[in-house]
């Protein structure tokens, strides 16, 4: 049975624009539920660039993606936003009461549920999805979607592809990708005991470079000169099948090589690492005025087409838009205020500052008594 | 003769906004002047909360102001501004071709002329002028006024009253203020060598409790038991002068004590710490379109009622306005990238990101190689 969740605030989307989303929220008094696709906070700043150096966040001359989000985490702490991760909205609808009503659903593309499908009722909803919901980057293949999750699987972590060690015992199993996550996994399967291990690993990239740490190249041509596992070079261009009742099960792979040539390869598990990839996803769905695939809004409220949605960050467009992460926390700033008087309409929301109010002290929990 | 100084860029206002518009500017390839009324960077930050804490600057979890500042002049070094402090834009008026002549003056605030008078003609103009110019705070008494700069003297720092160590010799001074800057003017007074000493030094303040270090207390304490120097509580209520040919001469202050006597005292120089106020100033006469005090600007671009000038942080109004340092940030951004529009206006200018841009990362002088 589905649990329903009420609240005040829902945010969809845990990168830097919803977790400041969160803070404004929370010295406003309104306490958040946050929903994101991944299983962490930091959208595209922990996905595409952890370790990248940021030089342009106001008054921080310079940090990581991974160091931006955690001083953000750190920042909106004390307003004990709730975070449900690994959970992509897929519906929204307004109820008879002037709120909105959310389904969420475990997300495919991490490889596992990671919690039931919930239920939110919100009487505001913040949109932060930047680039949409990160998916896996699917194998551009016609038909192959059919064998999705029965022998076709997408991860962009070795440990999903893994975590069951068993899973993939006597399967001819082909590791598609050729990064580091790509390559960590053919190597634990190829060194699984013997019981355990499967009867076939083979690395696929379309290029003969691979992108990895020295020690793990390494470690990957000590097994292949072992010939536990097989590297080729090339793209899959073709599938076989054998059909019972009304099951097909994949038999084997057409590789084509650089040279042209096509090898039919048996093989019946495929473990895709080909990274992430944005799709607006369900959002395109939910009703709301997009202009070229981005959520319109004001630029007073940053309100969407829908009162008392809002939409932050990459996600939206107003005349003059630019994406930039300082632009999101302007545009959080101001949601949250257009927030607090959809939620109150008849009261004044007084402009405080954290340097001089004792009651957004109090709410940051760094009020003296 | 003036010296005329012709720039891309000028920026009113040396707080977060100012700096941070240094920065957006200098992302996009275009270095700017920056005036302020001040002797130095940081605007209010520094004026009025310099060590306090600041909780609501994005990733940054708390800092005091002087930190804020601080961080941003760290962030904005690669750009190589060109600061005039204490410098107050007079007029502003419109050239030929279509760009802004600026005259400033040296504040008289500051109790000297820092820097001479200077012209700067520019393409584009920032107004990022916080609550206005800062004044010293004046004496509210009519008439007094008369006496400026001749008898009656405005600073808020004790060095401009006393760095020319012999001008008040055998005055009759009267220190005005409470605070650490009054007393240690006083102090400094009353213990000059005989032949530069005032020939009298009196404290007065409108409460018997003075704000300073409890060293600067005990000091005056004993100066004032030693009978180098007088304290008393009250406010000046009224004046005596005399007259010669057209020249009045102030000769005595009417103190009225907190009893509600008026005493009076053989006076004839005024040194006044009474703080600063701000002062929307000159800016009220460009010729600016205005609302309430506040220069009116859209929120696509941040452009006032005169093209090429931009007005960010606490002096703009637009639908929605909120007078935070975070706003100030997404509007300094975006009038950046509408002034290069402004600059080279058939040109596309490309929205970079600092983390990928090479181009970026030379003009933030950090590129590899």
């Amino acid at each position: 049975l589905n649990h329903v969740i009420e609240t005040d605030a829902a945010i969809v989307g845990a990168g830097p624009a919803g977790l400041f989303q969160v803070f404004q929220l929370g010295l406003l008094g309104i306490k958040a539920h946050v929903i994101d696709s991944l299983p962490h906070a930091g959208g595209q700043c922990i996905e595409l660039y952890p370790d990248k150096p940021i030089y342009d966040i106001p008054a921080t001359p310079v940090c990581t993606g991974r160091e931006l989000i955690h001083q953000l985490l750190t920042q909106i702490a004390p307003f004990n936003a709730v975070f449900h991760w690994g959970q992509e909205v897929v519906s929204v609808s307004a109820t008879a009461d002037q709120r909105w009503q959310l389904h969420t659903q475990a997300l495919a593309a991490t490889g596992s549920a990671l919690e039931p499908t919930k239920t939110f009722i919100t009487k505001t909803l913040f949109i932060a999805g930047g680039v949409g919901s990160f998916q896996a980057r699917q194998i551009n293949l016609p038909g192959i979607e059919a064998y999705r999750a029965r022998q076709v699987h997408y991860h962009y972590r070795t440990q999903d592809s893994t975590q069951n060690k068993t899973q993939w015992a006597g399967q001819q199993v082909l590791v598609l990708g050729g990064d580091e996550t790509a390559l960590q996994c053919a190597i634990e399967l190829a060194q699984q005991p013997s019981a355990h291990r499967p009867a076939k690993v083979m690395l696929l990239h379309r290029r003969s470079v691979l992108q990895a740490a020295p020690q793990t190249l390494a470690h990957l041509e000590q097994l292949r000169q072992n010939q536990q596992l097989q590297f080729m070079v090339g793209q899959i261009t073709g599938f076989e099948q054998s059909r019972q009742t009304d099951t097909a099960t994949l038999t084997a792979l057409h590789i084509t090589d650089p040279q042209g040539h096509t090898h039919t390869v048996a093989l019946n598990t495929v473990l895709a690492f080909l990274g992430l990839s944005p799709k607006l996803g369900p959002i395109a769905q939910w009703g709301l005025h997009l202009s070229r695939k981005q959520v319109v809004v004001d630029s007073e409220k940053f309100q969407t087409s829908a009162p008392g949605i809002f939409a932050v960050g990459d996600i939206n467009t107003y005349p003059g838009k630019k994406k930039l992460i300082v632009c999101s926390f302007h545009e959080a700033t101001l949601a949250a205020f257009a927030a607090a008087s959809h939620l109150s309409p008849h009261a004044q929301v007084a402009l405080q500052y954290t340097t001089t109010s004792t009651q957004l002290q109090q709410r940051l929990g760094v009020a003296h008594k």
